[in-house]
């Protein structure tokens, strides 16, 4: 029986009782993408429905409501093997909290950051996948408004350093949190910005009303603020969930507005039938590259088919149409589609949550 | 006590209750290796007996004869604590299935390639150590029939990305496989290979007599295939079982055999003798280079006495003699064998399963 | 419930259940650090009172006394979510073990060298945070007698390829042990070199007495020795405890003297007070370098406030006064301190065991 430490001493001495729970998801999928002007590629891929993972959480009660918990998740591209955060092993979440019931939590290490959280709530594909909302976001496109970035290590999900407070739970249907990391003199290679985050919503019965703003600033971005906003909300009608959200990203003098509307609706007892549509709108200039003719729209439709609460059969269809020079794609094809041209897949796939 | 979370929901909500093993094995040596022309090194050593490794798995009951299933298994170098696949942390296993107990398994991920599986089933030494029958392999070998694959992703023991069907265990004995990937449109310096693999057996009783055969195509094999076949059998008569494996790779007009004699010998109530004798014949030339003066043979010798059913200790002996220009070497010795030379090796060692 | 695997058997064969651990600890706080002539920086860091980690261990009653054990330790920037020791993912501990209660452990892997362990005993910071005591050693100067050692792998903490005895329990207070390490014909940058250690001490009621010695020798000290000694004591008055302790390195024609004194204090039932002085004197060249010129001196302040027996509040605060051309600094400011300046920090975090 797996059993858990709780002091610092040397190995073997007497431990403190206490629990830890391990858990993960493993999600493999065959996919088929196809580019506009170099062809298809068939493949297997990890986290079609759910990005695979591997954590550790767990929570000690102080008293007096007071709580002290911590998190670790690491993702897998489980078609390989290969950490999907690679040097950073624990990619997903990182972070150490206490938790008081009455007067909320104050979360410090890497974690979501206010956008992300509200924007992902309102993805029936949960951002990942051929019909993922993040196929349209800066993150995703090597160029435009993302250039402000550079490579990877970004603040369009998750950030490093990260000091957080959170609302408690009892607020009558009023969530939200702030975020703020402090840069540190560091590079956005090695992950370290100036970070300002916040989120406010109302979620109670069939409603979620729910916004965010992120300000990020690193040595890439020269001191300009990189600005990140999104107004969401979802009803739910009980034979179809209703999601529609507004995201606006700002840098310098260029925009990116992003629509998203999607509906999901239950088949019978054990199906979920998704539908999701959204628009990227580019304008203006980063520094001396025009942006504008970048525009493009994704639909995107999946079906879901739980064999049980931990396991699930999925396959989803994903279309993305290029305007002007745009190059959108949907995940997992050949590199080099033709400028403006259109993108499709369809994977299918288990996903296994343990 | 550590318990396993069973919904993608948000950190702390209600989790359904789960099961996953948490296992591994931890294995350390004392090895000397002594290589013709270059001289001797002694070292601790991680795995003489057995890889050390940690792992997780898990299986989920979905009624019917039906089960989701999950494996992912890190390779540790255990003398210095690095991953023993380098980036690939979950170098060793890493896939999810659907398994019928009528039907049969269908599995998605990283596994065993069907040769492989075919081969170390007949290797006292379990593929591992001084006298490990990799060693032998091209796998081990800078240079002939090996170069077709050049740096290490190759098919010889795993394969990335592959789609698995695995026969049911209820066929009276009958048992087997057929492993395929894709390609992807990819490197083997990335894992991408188009593989084809199937495995065909029956074991009963004391008898078990088994075929395998893989081809692979990559970018380094020129779109021709490279070939591995297998047929191998053993008889266990009490007092000894004995092995017999013929092992042939094909690459374009170059072909290696290894033939592969073993027994093992029970001593006592804890103890076990392993002899292996192992012979490659090498053939031919691959492109420009001829490769049929690298013949070698290899005999090993070990020795294991159980401590429990988890714990044991061990000594592994191993020569090699090579003929013609060969350099197949016991791993753990200094680089720059003479051609043609010799190399043996001793270790002594515990490995514990946890 | 998380179970435990016991044999090497194919997945989802019957398992021996057996016992492993998981633990860990998460640490994370706020830092200031100011070094003279490059300004302050502000940041989230990971382990200022512990440092941040995952580990298993296991052990396996073998009958007679005799045990098999084993440790995996994993340490974590949890700032960042990335491994502490970059590519030596286990890069805490890695060993495993056969312990017999009245003859000893014998301990193959990697683990901490004797002096190390005997040094950071009497540290009441742990060695780590922005007062701990390696802030005075060469392990995190770059410059004078550090150089023996150019970059980080380097046994003034751990040693790969280890092979250790280690004294029973019940000599009535008297413990220690040996280490040896082969070298290997390896490199420093690999984690190899010859390494000899050894510890003796005497604990019993409010009295520690302990002294421990290496010598290490790799292709980077040039066949010479690099000598590492301590003396060291504590003694326990229940209202303070009271630590000493001198620490000698010794490299070719030069010599690096720390001492260090520390107090620590109760404050009721739930705090700790820590004060700790250390100086460091350095005397001699290393080959054509002169590195007399580099002495320094640390003091340390910190309060912890334990909130459970697993999670604790805490605040340090550190300074060092550097002498000649010293740059000895505290931990997470911007580098290149003014040559003879001074550093200075704070910190408060908290740190939660699991």
């Amino acid at each position: 029986m797996l059993s858990l430490a709780g002091t610092i001493a040397t190995p073997m001495a007497a431990w403190a009782q206490s629990s830890v729970t391990v858990y993960g998801i493993m999600d493999l999928a065959a996919r088929y993408v196809a580019n506009d002007g170099v062809g298809s590629v068939t493949s297997l891929i990890s986290g079609g429905n759910a990005t695979s993972r591997l954590g550790l959480r767990g929570s000690e009660d102080l008293g007096g409501g007071l709580s002290a918990r911590f998190q670790l998740e690491h993702g897998i591209s489980a078609d390989t093997g290969t950490p999907a955060g690679g040097n950073t092993f624990w990619d997903r979440l990182a972070w150490v909290s206490l938790a008081s019931n009455s007067l909320g939590e104050l979360r410090l290490g890497r974690d979501y950051v206010p956008t992300y959280t509200n924007w992902v709530r309102f993805d029936p594909f949960s951002n990942v996948g051929v019909a993922g909302v993040g196929n349209m976001l800066p993150a995703s496109q090597v160029g435009p408004i993302r250039s402000a970035f550079a490579s990877n290590p970004n603040t369009l999900v998750r950030s490093n350093n990260a000091v957080q407070y959170l609302l408690p739970a009892n607020l009558g249907g009023i969530e939200g949190g702030l975020m703020v990391a402090a840069g540190e003199g560091g590079t956005a290679a090695n992950g370290q910005h100036k970070l300002l985050g916040l989120r406010l919503g109302y979620a109670t019965g069939a409603w979620v009303v729910s916004g965010a703003y992120d300000e990020t600033k690193n040595e890439l971005t020269g001191n300009e603020s990189f600005k990140d906003g999104i107004i969401a909300g979802s009803y739910d009608f009980g034979v179809v969930k209703l999601n529609a959200a507004w995201r606006r990203f700002d840098f310098l003098d260029s925009k990116q507005t992003n629509i998203l509307l999607a509906a999901i609706l239950p088949v019978g007892a054990a199906g979920q039938l998704k539908v999701s549509y959204q628009k990227a709108d580019l304008s203006g200039r980063v520094r001396t590259t025009n942006v504008a003719d970048n525009d493009g729209a994704q639909l995107g439709l999946g079906y879901v088919h739980n064999l049980s609460k931990r396991t699930a059969l999925y396959a989803s269809y994903s279309r993305i149409n290029n305007d002007g020079v745009a190059t959108f794609v949907v995940p997992g094809g050949a590199s080099g589609l033709t400028a403006g041209g259109n993108s499709w897949g369809v994977e299918s796939g288990v996903r296994h949550i343990f």
